[in-house]
C-alpha cells in the first residue's frame, strides 16, 4: 500500500491551482491539509480532521479515510481500532487545494469516539454578546458504547 | 462590537471539555479553529475556513461569519468585498473543541471567490495506485461573475 505516496503535482499559479485538473494540494506548515467528513447519506458532518501526505495519498489509493493524529503525531487509519471505518463514496477538494471534503459510508454506527454519530453534538448559541456561552446538547445520543469499543475510555480514537 | 473578544471558558480535563457545556475552544499553535460552513438548505458544503478567538467571538456574537485569512493574516468578514455574507442558522462545535461547525444562509449565490456556489468544484477520483490524479469538475457551474464582483481576479476572497 503507498507505494506511491504522493500523486501529486507540483503547485502552479493560482489559476492552474483553482481551474486546473492537477491534483496539488497545499500543505500547511506542518504538513497538513484540513479534511470533512459528512455522511454521504443525510449529508451532516460527522467529523473534521487532518491528512498528511501519506493519509491523502492513501485515502484516494484505498478508498478508505485515514488520517494524521495531530495530537499523536501519527498516521491513523479511521476505525483501526474501533472498526468504525469510512468508506469514501466521493472525495472534493477545494478552490485553493488546502482542504478535502469526502462523503462517507460510516460503519459501527458512529464516527466520534464518544459514542455519537457525529463530533458534532453541541450548539452554540448566538447573539451573546456578554459572558460566557452555555453549550446545548443537540443529536447527542450514543450510537455505540465507547467502552465497548475503546475499552479505556480516555484512550484517543 | 465585540468588547467582549472571549466568551470562553479554559480548557478543563477532556470530560469537561467532551461532556460539559463549556464552550472551551481549543486554538492550535497559530491561534485557529477551523470551520466548516455548508448551505443551510442543501447540506453542502461550501468552503473550509478558520477562526481565530476574535472571528469565533464575532461570529457568535453577531450571528455572520467571520474567519481569520491564513494568507493574509487578517480578521475577515465573510462577504466585505463581495457582499456575499453568511448568515448562521446554527453553530456546532466538536467533541475537541477544536473545530466548528456553521450551516449557513449564503448571500448572493456562492460562497466561492472563483464564482461558484461552494469552494469544492471538483472531484478527486479515487483507486488511484499510480500515477498523476486528473480532477473532475462538479458543481462547478459559476453562481455569479467573480470579475464583477472582486474586480482584479486576483484578488483574494
Amino acid at each position: 500500500m503507498a507505494d506511491n505516496p504522493g500523486p501529486f503535482a507540483p503547485r502552479g499559479s493560482p489559476a492552474e491551482v483553482e481551474e486546473g485538473r492537477r491534483l496539488a494540494p497545499k500543505f500547511d506548515a506542518d504538513g497538513l491539509v484540513a479534511c470533512v467528513a459528512t455522511d454521504a447519506q443525510s449529508g451532516d458532518v460527522l467529523m473534521v480532521a487532518h491528512m498528511n501526505a501519506e493519509a491523502l495519498a492513501r485515502t484516494i489509493e484505498t478508498g478508505e479515510a485515514w488520517y494524521f493524529s495531530r495530537s499523536r503525531r501519527a498516521l491513523w487509519r479511521k476505525g483501526e481500532t474501533s472498526g468504525h471505518v469510512q468508506r469514501v463514496k466521493e472525495m472534493r477538494i477545494d478552490c485553493d487545494q488546502d482542504a478535502v471534503w469526502i462523503k462517507v459510508e460510516q460503519a459501527g454506527g458512529g464516527a466520534c469516539h464518544t459514542g455519537r454519530r457525529s463530533c458534532f453534538y453541541r450548539a452554540v448559541p448566538l447573539g451573546v454578546r456578554k459572558g460566557a456561552v452555555t453549550l446545548e446538547f443537540r443529536d447527542a445520543e450514543k450510537a455505540f458504547d465507547p467502552k465497548a469499543v475503546y475499552g479505556d475510555p480516555d484512550k484517543p480514537r
